[in-house]
């Protein structure tokens, strides 16, 4: 067999390299928006920034009162922000403690805790490492993903609450600066997680060898508790960060956009603090752990189908470590893209806006390809065999090229067909738009349409990706198709980040009185942030389907299962219960959020009937209360369906055995993406639908406007219908998926010995 | 082997006599609905009823002219669903015509229109009819089947047209007769329906073999085209006649009940006779079509797979016969039921509705399965052995008791749940309808919330059924599951079409100006219509379930496949896009009913606006251009998602071969039953809450109420949003994959033989 070009030593230098000027570069952008002076108590949330007087600034008289303004509300978002994020942490502290138990044990158990090594499985004729030492090891890698999560989260949300106030003083000079501010803030985020991902997991599979020395496969099984730390953290960020988010911004809306009727982000309303702290702990915190998680596993079940191929068994680093090396090319090839936005192309009218950011997408796809091409060239050997379930398949490495390029393509076009659907700047969003003519109803009934609709193509895509992969390198294929969509991560996240801080940027500024002009272009900003969002979760969802998939086939294989055959009843009963499970799961969501926001509706009714001069600008809200009812119901009730999504695949295996759960992994998966992309996008068309007509910005529009029209209200229903739907159910749809996936791989060797229980029963 | 005790020729006689006593039974109950007599022009739609006045009457006065009203207007409902029938008939002819080609053209060419009789494909050694003749016979199957298809619907809608007045008139005397009158005439469809299906099918087969003479093999192969005939005139039924009812429906609410502020049901309203007709030419007309093809595919499916057993190897032909037969107990244990509903208990207060209606399945239930335990024993020989997908597997004949039994009770089981999540007696309606108090977005929220919750235990019980039923006796035991649950249809379909008759009959009460008094009888009875059409979706669904995996086993033993692994890149796409599907298909009539909504919103303002006293009542509406308007939406628009259902097998199996159509199957299965389930259940809640708030039965509805307040007005929203999930696209899921698992049955010789045709050029 023909040796690769890349030697062992180069690729142990180029993966922390490319690490490490990820994170170089993050700081510089950070540096770059910290440049824009917010002013401020001094140390007040620990950034010290000096007071300045925007000279130049179109506000004139009242500038230095406004940047006053902004700075107390940043700091009211920022500290409730991290208090939330703190509170939570204290929670899944508990969990984390639980379950590496429970990871410990069940593993620990396969082989009666034995201390013996044992004959390797695949690697057949050599010596592994001892079942205990895997328990052992996968616990540390769940604690270490699970911990990196946390980070990744966090870094965001602190990120994301420096910057939002920066975006709105920065609006004053012209839009074009504005979104610098909000694009560089993304990229920081974007940046920093591709690079710490990479950087934590490059470390922990060098630390980890030197324990495990040759054994490859147990070093890699036990590596894949790095993904389901990751993702597991991700679940409730995800599930906790979206209830608490839409509880707020849906009782905000409910009592002051339609009872009140007063603007969005109006100080008098008292959840409107609330609103803007959801937006950093589930839009971008939340974000930030999903697709932090989607990356951690893609690499996981890369790496751990790449260990039992003939890679691993002939122990060519390079090739092994191509997940790694696509991952590294991916952070350099972003960085290049995001210097197209900030440097080489300048916005100068809010129309501009949505093109600049789909560039993005295009122009990093496109190097992205060339970066492929080199990478696959220089780290694999001309020809390898692969692992099939039970059978070997030989394949050529530019077969690889073929597996990343498409799925990093598929994510592409699951990108401009979300754009397509949830942009007001296209029919299907001004159709839904026109059908608030005749009421809410309409409204509904076109939105839902929509997100139905909107599934086709994604899945079309998705399909020829999972095709094309799967002949070409089997489960291999589909794992390195899933990190082909994720190696443009740091620019998807760039620009999905941008989403909820332009948000909070309209927010501050409605909050601290700027003049109308400031506010229509953060209006600008965040619509296309809308379109944005929904881009990125479109990615996150495309993504995580290649990424179960691949996890789901390394599953099948560490199992010992040769076919997973839909004509025998374990395996059916399996697949229609596991299609279920999205519904249960969302049932649960929508429920917590709607039950939520009903307190929260009556505390801001109480506010408003209670508090003397509260609507006349006279006396300040009580923000704290709605703060405090968003966090219980949010902590309270991200418990259920995280018990849902953790505990069946433990009680499916323990139970049922590994062809029921291969049942549930399947159908969820093919269930669960459908209901995540139409729930994201309905709920993206809504909010731009109401948007369109807000900004009046054709004749359609002006005929169905102005704010307060019959029509608009019919669209502001439809808008807080889709809160939930498309910050709440729909994201943590593919964390489900994922999850289940990852924690059945990683429970595999057990649920092999020991499952199946009540049928052996039978 | 034992043979079994029931001879040939008792089964002979057995099975028609069954039939026709059920036929006989209909009649009788016929009528009686018709002692019940409307004033009425003679011959005016042929019924030449004589006028009589009610002296007992509580109306008083004014008898006489509202019995005339009553018949004008049940008149107008007559004439308007006919004409659109016989419209909508025309097209359907035209495509029985050229897809009764296409069976004939695609099954002839498998051989190559040879007329050589083959070696038989399982019962080896034998020589069997051509492929010619099979592709004949199939077709004259298919065009049967179409026939009885749209018999049953045409039967059902003027049985409702003929009931719906006489009801009226009824509730004048009491709530107990207007129940009375309704049930019977369900049970009239109810008996029609199950007799004729089972008749037809009977003689179909005896004249079939006349020709087959021993070859059972080709004769229950080209019978299975009986199932595909029925289920296709039920696809266009349900979504032509889903189309014309909810975008009547919808338009006359959105101007009528939001705008104007008239009650439902007006007569004022331009779109109240269309709506009226749409009632009947979708719920009865389509739901009739709908039960019938389900009913019809699972016999084909029990039949075919029997076939292919020891019982067609070794022609037994009472075994053979057992689905025919337990049907026949169906219809004795359903006229039995059936008594106890209208001689046995009497209904004295409106309380007393719902309970005696759920009172009808547990009896039934319950009668059926001492009637199972029955005709297992005396058809079938002790013990046998089935085709397990290339294997033989000995099953004993209690096996089949257990599968049709559990079929049974899984039904009775997915009834209740349905019962629970639809009808306002309980929390979960109770809690939509309280979320109005916040608005139209929470009442959303909740319902949407509901009806995913609602999926859970109806598919617990799908996979309980499917396990017991598989484990025991593979595909053949999914079927007769299927075909348990469908056995107790004359009551399921009697209480179903109870719903729209008491809907049409409260419709009459206002149109005709009838006291406020009888028009609260009528809406209880519509109140527990709602429930009961939920109910009666329920069965439908989970009965489609069974019905397509007992195909989908009959279409992959037909092709030759002896497994269908998720594990192989084929299978996984069928799987993914299958599970896309019914979203597509729901994106199109959802999309269908919202825009001919907007036209019939846009005549019947024309009509308030123009039309000079319309709102004051001194001037007539213009009916008919609302009939038309609902017509031509209802026949342009269910051409594209009829074309994806019956082009979708053609196509996949076609270009990618068997695989690939037994992913899509096995995927529209799994996902299509969540999407119909909750769709209908959402509906359904949505539906009953807003009568929860306007009945204002209890303290709780009382301070949600009265009608026009805004939680009222909120739960109106709610209502219209319902009408096209649980009237348009959600039962026309249930068809979508029971017909495209029937339709590739059919086909399945030709996909074997020339299929995969892309595939094999790659």
């Amino acid at each position: 067999m023909e040796m690769a070009s890349l030697s062992e030593g180069l690729t142990q230098v180029l993966i922390p390299a490319a690490a490490l000027v990820g994170i170089v570069f993050a700081l510089i952008q950070w540096y770059l928006v910290s440049k824009v002076k917010v002013s401020n108590e001094p140390g007040s949330n620990g950034y010290n920034d000096r007071l300045i007087e925007e000279e130049e600034s179109e506000e004139g008289v009242n500038s230095l009162e406004v940047s006053i303004k902004c700075a107390e509300i940043q700091n009211a978002i920022s500290v409730g922000a991290t208090s939330f994020l703190f509170t939570q942490y204290k929670y899944l502290s508990v969990f984390m403690g639980v379950f590496s138990l429970i990871i410990f044990l069940f593993l620990g158990s396969v082989k009666g805790f034995s201390t013996k090594s044992e004959p390797c499985t695949y690697n057949t004729g050599n010596v592994c490492k001892p079942a205990l030492a895997n328990a052992f090891f996968s616990t540390v890698a769940f604690l270490l993903g699970a911990l990196t999560s946390t980070l990744s989260g966090f870094l965001g949300m602190k990120i994301a609450t420096y910057a939002n106030a920066r975006t709105t003083l920065e609006a004053k000079k012209g839009v074009g600066k504005a979104f610098i501010a909000a694009f560089r803030s993304g990229a920081v985020m974007g940046f920093l997680l591709a690079a710490n991902g990479l950087f934590v997991l490059y470390v922990s599979i060098n630390l980890f060898k030197l324990y495990y020395g040759d054994d490859w496969e147990g070093l890699y099984e036990s590596i894949t508790g790095y993904g389901l730390g990751g993702s597991s953290m991700a679940l409730f960020g995800r599930v906790g960060g979206g209830i608490y988010t839409k509880a707020a911004d849906v009782g905000a809306d409910l009592v002051g956009k339609v009872e009140r009727n007063i603007p969005e982000d109006d100080p008098r309303n008292p959840a409107v603090i609330a609103d803007n702290v959801g937006d950093n702990v589930g839009d971008i915190a939340g974000m930030g752990s999903d697709l932090f998680g989607s990356y951690a596993e893609s690499s996981c079940a890369a790496l751990f189908v790449a260990s039992i191929s003939s890679f691993g068994i002939n122990h060519n680093y390079a090739a092994m470590s191509y997940p790694l090396i696509v991952s590294s090319m991916g952070i350099v090839v972003c960085l290049i893209t995001a210097l197209f936005a900030t440097d080489l192309f300048e916005i100068k009218s809010v129309n501009e806006i949505e093109p600049t950011l789909k560039r993005q997408l295009l122009i990093s796809t496109v190097l992205m390809t060339a970066g492929i091409a080199m990478v696959t060239f220089f780290a694999l050997p001309s020809e390898f065999t692969l692992y099939d379930f039970g059978t070997e398949k030989t394949v050529k490495n530019w077969y690889l090229f073929f597996c990343v390029a498409i799925g990093l393509w598929a994510g592409l076009a699951i990108g401009y067909t979300t754009e397509y659907y949830t942009s007001n700047a296209y029919s299907p969003v001004q159709d839904v738009a026109d059908s608030c003519r005749t009421g809410a109803a309409t409204n509904v009934i076109f939105g839902l349409a929509l997100g139905y609709k909107s599934v086709i193509i994604p899945i079309f895509s998705i399909a020829v990706a999972i095709y094309v992969s799967f002949s070409l390198a089997a489960m291999y294929g589909i794992a390195v198709a899933a990190l082909g969509m994720l190696s443009t991560i740091a620019t998807g996240l760039a620009i999905d980040a941008y989403g909820p801080i332009s948000d909070n940027a309209g927010g501050i500024a409605e909050m601290a009185g700027m003049s109308h002009k400031i506010r229509e272009r953060t209006d600008a900003l965040d619509a296309a942030g809308n379109t944005t969002a929904a881009i990125g979760k479109g990615f996150a969802i495309g993504s995580a389907a290649l990424v179960s998939l691949a996890l789901f086939g390394a599953f099948v294989s560490r199992a010992g299962l040769k076919t997973v055959d839909v004509l025998t009843p374990k395996v059916f009963i399996g697949l229609i219960v596991g299609a279920m499970l999205p519904y249960w799961f969302s049932a649960m969501t929508m429920k917590s959020v709607g039950s939520a926001a009903l307190k929260m509706v009556e505390e801001v009714r109480r506010q408003f009937n209670t508090i003397p001069g509260l609507m006349e600008g006279r006396a300040k809200p009580d923000y704290a209360t709605c703060v405090k009812i968003s966090t219980d119901a949010s902590l309270r009730e991200m418990i259920p369906p995280g018990a849902l999504v953790m505990l069946t695949p433990l009680i499916a295996g323990t139970l049922f055995g590994v062809e029921t759960l291969a049942g549930v992994l399947a159908g969820s998966l093919v269930s669960g993406v459908q209901v995540a992309i139409s729930a994201s996008n309905t709920g993206g068309a809504w909010d731009n639908a109401k948007k369109y007509i807000e900004a009046g910005g054709s004749e359609h529009a002006k005929s169905l406007g102005p704010k307060g029209s019959d029509a608009h209200k019919a669209a502001v229903i439809g808008d807080t219908i889709g809160d939930p739907l498309k910050d709440t159910s729909g994201p943590s749809l593919n964390i489900l998926i994922k999850l289940m996936a990852v924690e059945s791989l990683v429970f595999a060797p057990f649920f092999a010995a020991h499952g199946g229980f009540l049928f052996k029963l039978l």
